[in-house]
C-alpha cells in the first residue's frame, strides 16, 4: 500500500502544482480566506470525503476513516496569505494587489488536498483515521489554530503533524527538532501622543516623530542589555507612521511590531521592560501613550518521540537525502497550540529553488514545486509511523 | 473719501464673513485651487473690474485704475488650504475630507475681494492703481508668488503690501518688522534604503525603521551643536513612514520635513550638515539614500521705509489699538519673493479669538472674523500712504 | 597729562610683557591663586600704592587717589588660570603641569599693574580716584566678583570698567555692546546611579555608560526642539566619566557641564527641561540621579551710556583702528555682577596673533602682546572719559 | 589514602581561611602580582616541594611526583586581583586602595596551596604526578595561561583541571559543562578624535562627548539587530572618559570595553560591525578614530570525557549535594587555552554566602569559606579519577 500511495502522490504532482498556482494567484489575507476555504471544501465535496466548514472561523476539516483499526492522526495545512505586493515575474503571480502567498501556504494546501486524493482509493487498507486539517489565519495572531482547538473539532485526535515548505532549506532535506523548534511571536502597537503644531515652532509642540525615534532607539537596549545573553528575544518595529504634512509637527506616532522568544519568562520580562521604557520616554517628553501587547503564538515545542518518529519515517522516502535536527527558527507558528494540546511534531520540507536565497515574506518569494510531493509523502509517513508507535 | 471707504468696508463686513465661510467649507490644496480661482474671477466679473486668470498657475489679478495720477500698488491675498482634517464644531466646517483652511487664507481672500468692492465706487477719486493680487499655492514650495512674478504680471507695480490674519495676535494689534519678519522655509525628503525581511531575522536585514530613528535623533545635533547659537535654524521632520506589516522588517523609510532659517549662510550650512549626517548614518548601517532638498521661500525681509509707512498708516484706523515692530516669526511666506523684487511690507493683522490659543495649522484653527475689515482697512491705508510717500 | 601717560605706557611695554610671561609660566587654578595674589600685592608694595589683600577671597585692590576732585572708577583685571595642559612651544610655556593661562588673564594682570605704574607719577594731576581691582577666580563659578562686591570693597566706587584681551579679534579693534555682551554661564553636575556588575552579565546590571550616553543624546533636544528658535541656549557636557575597568559594567556616570544663555527665562526653562529629561531617562532605566545646577554668572549687560563712552574714548588712541558694537559672545564673565551693581562697561581688546585662529581655552592659546599697552590705554581713557561725563 | 587526605584537607581548613584572608588583604593587579607569587613560592619552599617561579611571567609551578606510576595532572589556581575598591566591612578587607580580590582568586590559591600540603605526606602512595599550577594574570588579556603554555612548562602534562569558586552557586553544588562552559572575552579601546573648544561655541568644535554618546547608543544595535538572535554576543563599554573641564568641549573621548561570545564566527562579525559603525559615526561627525581590538581568551570548551570524570568524582565527596551540567556563563577564563592544548575540564565550586546575591566583580563580593576544602577535594578527586581513566 505504501508504495502505491507514494506512486499515486507522484502521479498527482502536476495537479498539485496547478492547485498551488491557482491559489497563488488568488491569495486572501488572514481571517478573510472565504474563497480559499470554499475551494478546499469543494475539493472534498468532489472527492466525497466528509468535511466540516467554518471550523473555528474559516477552517475546513475533512475526515477519512480507514478500514482498519488505529489512531486518529491530524495532518495540518494552513491557507492564508500576507499583505505583500507580489513582485515575481511568473505566470502564476498574484492577481490580488498587495496580497501574496509569500510564505508557501498555497503549497501546504495543495499538498494536503492532493494527499487526500492520493490515499482515498486505499481507504479500506488504512489504519485508524486521517484528519485533513485545513487551518485559516496562521499569519495573524490570535490565529486560526486556537479557535479550531476550542471548537472541539480535534478532541478525538490522538496526534497532530504538520509541515512547512521552507524556501531556504534545500530540496530533499527535512528539518525538525526534538525541543523548541519555532519562536513565540507576539504583536504590539504603541501610540505616542505628543502635541502637534507648526513646523517652525517646535518649542510649542511635543514632536511625536522625535519622541518615536527616541523610543525605537531606546528599545534596542532590551535585547542588547536587559535580556540574558544566553536567551533569545527579537524586538522588531515593522511599522512606524507619524505625520501627514512636511511642515506640520506630528502630534502622534504609531509603532507596530512583533516580539519573538523561545521562553515565556523572556516574554514576561520584555513586556515589562517595554512598558518601563515607553513610560520613561513619555515622561521625559511630557507625552502620553497607549501600549497594546497581544500575546501571540507560544513557542512551538515538538514532542520528543513524535519528532524522532518523523525523522525515522523519512527513511522510507528516497527523495529525502537528509533528515536533520536543527536549532530553532525565529518565525512563529500557531501549530504550537496543537502541540500544547496533543502529541505531535512540526517539520520543514526543503523547498529552496536552486541558486535562490530569497526568504519567506519577501516580494519575490517562491518555492521549488518538486517539494510538494515530498511534503505529502512525509506527512503520510508520519501518520503511518504513529500508527505503529 | 478715506472715511467713506472705511464705512463701506464696515458695511461689507457681513458679506466678508459669508465669503470667508463659503471658502472655508470648500478648501482646496495648493496648486489645485481651481474652484477657488474661479470663485474669485467670478467676483471681479460681477463687479466689472478687469482681471486676468491663470497668472503663474491659478493666480488671479484684478486691476483698478484710479482717476487720479499715482503709483501702482499691489495688495496680495493667498487662497490655498492645507492637508489637515477640520476638527472644529461649527456650521462652516470644511466639507472636504482632509483639507482645511487652517491658516486663514480664506479670510485673506474675503478681505481683498471685499476691499475691491468697497473701493470701486470711489474709483475716480483714487490715486494711482490698485492691483488686487490673488495668489495661489502659498503653503507648498515652490509656491505661487515666484511664477506670478516671472509671468511679468507685476512688472509695472511700484510696491507690494500684504497681510496675514494672525490667530495668536490679539484683535486690534498690527505687527510687522523693519527687518527679517518671516523665515526661509525649505522642504526636503530623505528616503533610506535598507534591506527588508522577516521580523524574526533582523540579522539578515538592514532595518529601515531603526536606521530612520537613528537619523532623526542624530539630526537634532545640527541645531544643538553645529549651528552658531546666536543664529536661527529649525529642522522639523513632519512625516516619517516606514513598513507595512508588523512582522516584516521595513526595507525603506521615508522622512519628509522642513527647515526654517533667517539667513542664507545658515541654509547652506544645514544642507551640508544634513548630507554629512545622512551619509554617515547610512555608511554605518550599510544602507543607501536619496536626499532631495528643495530650497523654499527665502526669508521675508521687509523694506524699512514701507514697514514704517504701514505702522504710521495704522494711526488712521481706530480699531487698531497697537501697531508694533516684533521679532521674526519662524513661519515661511512666499511673499518674500515680492519683496526681493519690489519695495513693500508684510504685516500681521491680529485675529485671535478671545480666550483661544490654538495656533495656525491646527485642526481646530479659527479666526475672529472682526479682523477682516481691519485687515481690509490696513491694506487700503498702506496703499494710500504709499501714494504720499 | 594724557599724552605723557600714553608715552609712559609705551615705555613700560617690555616690562608688561615680562610680567605677563612670568605669570604665564606660573598659572594657578581658580580659588588657588595665592602666589599670583602675592605677586600683585608685592608689585603695589614696591610702588607704594596702598592696597588690600584677601578681598572676597584672593582679590587684591589697590587705590590711587588723584590730586583733583572727581569720581571713583574701578578698573578690573582677573588673574586665575584653567585646567588645560599648555601645548605651545614657547620659552614662556606654563611650568605647571595641567594648568595654563589659556584665557589671557595673565595679560589682564600685566596690563593693570603696568597701568598703575604708568599713572602713579601723575597722581597729583589725576581727577577722582582709580581703583585697581585685581579679581581672582573668574573661570569657575561662583567666581570672585560676587564676594568682592559683597565684601563692600567697591561700595564707594562710581563706575567699573574692564576689558578682555580677545584672541580672535584683530589687533587694533575694540569691541563692545550697548546691551547684552556676554552670556550667562551656569555649571551643573549630574550623577546617574545604575547598578554595576560583570561585563558579561548586562541583564543583571543597569549600565551607567549606556544610560549616560542616552541622556547626552536626549539632552540635545532641549536646544533643537524645546527652546524658542529665536532665543539662545547652549548646553555643553564638558566631562563624562564612567567606569574604571574595561570588563566591569559601571554603576555610575558623572556628567559635568555648562549652560549658556542671554535671558533668565531661558535659564529657568532649560533647568526644568533638564530635570524632566533626567527623570524620564532614569525612570526608563530603573536608575536614580542627583542633579546639581549651580546658577553661574548672569548675562553681562553693559550700561548703554558707559559703553558709548568707551567707544568714543577709543578715538584718543591712535592704535585703535576700529571701535565696534558687536553681537553678544557666548562666553560668560563674572564682570556681569559689577554691572548689576554699578554703571560701567566691559569691552574686548583685539589681541589676535597674525594668521592665528586658535580660540580661548585651547591648549595652544596665545595673544599678540602688542595688545597689552592698547588695553592699558583704553582702560585709562575710559576712566578719564567717565570723569567728564 | 583518599579518606585520610580528605580528613587532612578538613584539618587544614582554618589555615586555608587564614591564607585566603591574608591574600585578600594584599591583592595585586594582573601582571603586578610579585608579592603574591613570592608568597606562593615561600609556601612550597617551606613544604620542601620543588617549584619554579617566573613561569611565563609571575607564574609559579610546583611539582609533586607520586611514588606510584601514573599520569601527570595539572591543577590550576589563579592569583591576581581586580581594580575595584573593597567596600566590605570585614576584618580581612583589602588594605590596598582600589584593588580587591573581587573574584575569589585568593580562595583558589589558598585551596591549591592547602591541597599540596594535604597530599604531601602521602606522596609515596600517590599515582603519577601532580602539578600545582599557580597562574598569574587571569583577569587581564592576554592573560597568564598563554605564556605559561608557551614556556613549555606544561609540555609533559597529560591533563589539566581547574575550578572557580562561584559566589552565586550554592555551597555544595558543583557545576560544569561537557561543551562550551565560559565565554570568549575580548578587550577593545576606541579613541574618538573630535575638535575641542570653548563650551559656549559648539559650532566651532566637534564635541567628543556627544559623538561618544552617539556611538555607545548606536553600538547597541549590533546585539539587538545584527547578530543572529540564536547566537550570543555581549558588548560592554566598561569605561567612558571624555573632557576635563566643565566649560571646555572635549576634543576626544575614550571608550574601553569587552566583547563576550561563544563562537569565533560571531567574534569576527562583531569586530566588522563595530568598525563599520565607528567609521560611519565618525564620518557623520567629521571626526577620526583609532580602534584597537585585542582578541582575548577564546571560549572555554570542556573536554567531554574529563567533564564527565569530574561529575562522577563528586560522588566521592559527601559535601557535594549536587553535581550539574549547566549552560555556559558569559564570563571569560584563560583556562580555555589549557583546554585547547590538553584534555581537561573546568568547573565551578559553589561558594555562595547564605542569603547573599552579590556577584563577582562587585565591591562587596565575598565567598563562603566552607567552599575551600570542597574545592580542594574536588580537584584531588579529579586528579585521582583521571589516573584510573
Amino acid at each position: 500500500m505504501r508504495k502505491e500511495i507514494h506512486e499515486r502522490i507522484d502521479q498527482l504532482h502536476q495537479e498539485m502544482i496547478e492547485i498551488r498556482r491557482y491559489l497563488h494567484q488568488y491569495p486572501e489575507l488572514s481571517f478573510q480566506e472565504e474563497k480559499t476555504a470554499a475551494y478546499i471544501a469543494d475539493f472534498y465535496e468532489n472527492l466525497g470525503i466528509p468535511y466540516q466548514t467554518k471550523v473555528g472561523g474559516n477552517g475546513v476539516i475533512a475526515t477519512l476513516k480507514g478500514g482498519k483499526p488505529g489512531k486518529t492522526v491530524a495532518l495540518r495545512a494552513d491557507f492564508d496569505a500576507l499583505p505583500i505586493q507580489d513582485e515575481k515575474d511568473v505566470p502564476y503571480k498574484s492577481k490580488i494587489d498587495g496580497v501574496m502567498h509569500a510564505c508557501g501556504h498555497d503549497g501546504h494546501t495543495a499538498t494536503l488536498l492532493s494527499l487526500a486524493k492520493a490515499v482515498q482509493p486505499f481507504q479500506d487498507e488504512l489504519p485508524g483515521t486521517i484528519v485533513f486539517l485545513h487551518q485559516h489565519a496562521e499569519e495573524y495572531a490570535p490565529g486560526g489554530a486556537k479557535p479550531i482547538i476550542e471548537s472541539g473539532a480535534l478532541d478525538h485526535v490522538d496526534a497532530v503533524f504538520g509541515t512547512h515548505l521552507w524556501a531556504t532549506t534545500p530540496l530533499g532535506v527535512m528539518q525538525t527538532s526534538k525541543h523548541a523548534f519555532m519562536a513565540g511571536a507576539d504583536r504590539f502597537e504603541i501610540v505616542l501622543q505628543g502635541k502637534g503644531g507648526h513646523g517652525g515652532y517646535p518649542h510649542e509642540t511635543k514632536d511625536a516623530v522625535v519622541i518615536g525615534a527616541e523610543l525605537i532607539t531606546k528599545l534596542q537596549q532590551i535585547v542588547s542589555r536587559r535580556i540574558d545573553p544566553l536567551k533569545t528575544a527579537v524586538l522588531t518595529i515593522g511599522i512606524f507612521e507619524a505625520g501627514n504634512a512636511f511642515n506640520i509637527i506630528a502630534d502622534k506616532a504609531k509603532l507596530i511590531g512583533t516580539m519573538r522568544h523561545l521562553d515565556s519568562s523572556i516574554q514576561k520580562q520584555v513586556i515589562e521592560e517595554m512598558e518601563q521604557i515607553i513610560k520613561g520616554v513619555c515622561m521625559s517628553n511630557g507625552a502620553t501613550y497607549t501600549f497594546n501587547y497581544l500575546k501571540g503564538y507560544p513557542p512551538l515545542v515538538n514532542h520528543e518521540e513524535e519528532a524522532e518518529l518523523v525523522r525515522q519515517a523519512c527513511e522510507n522516502i528516497p527523495e529525502i537525502t537528509s533528515a536533520e535536527f536543527v536549532p530553532p527558527v525565529m518565525a512563529g507558528e500557531d501549530f504550537s497550540y496543537y502541540l500544547l494540546d496533543k502529541p505531535g511534531a512540526f517539520f520543514f520540507t526543503g523547498a529552496q529553488k536552486e541558486g535562490n536565497d530569497i526568504p519567506h515574506h519577501h516580494p519575490k518569494f517562491d518555492i521549488d514545486e518538486r517539494a510538494l510531493p515530498i511534503a505529502a509523502k512525509t506527512l503520510f509517513e508520519a501518520y503511518l509511523a504513529y500508527q505503529n508507535k
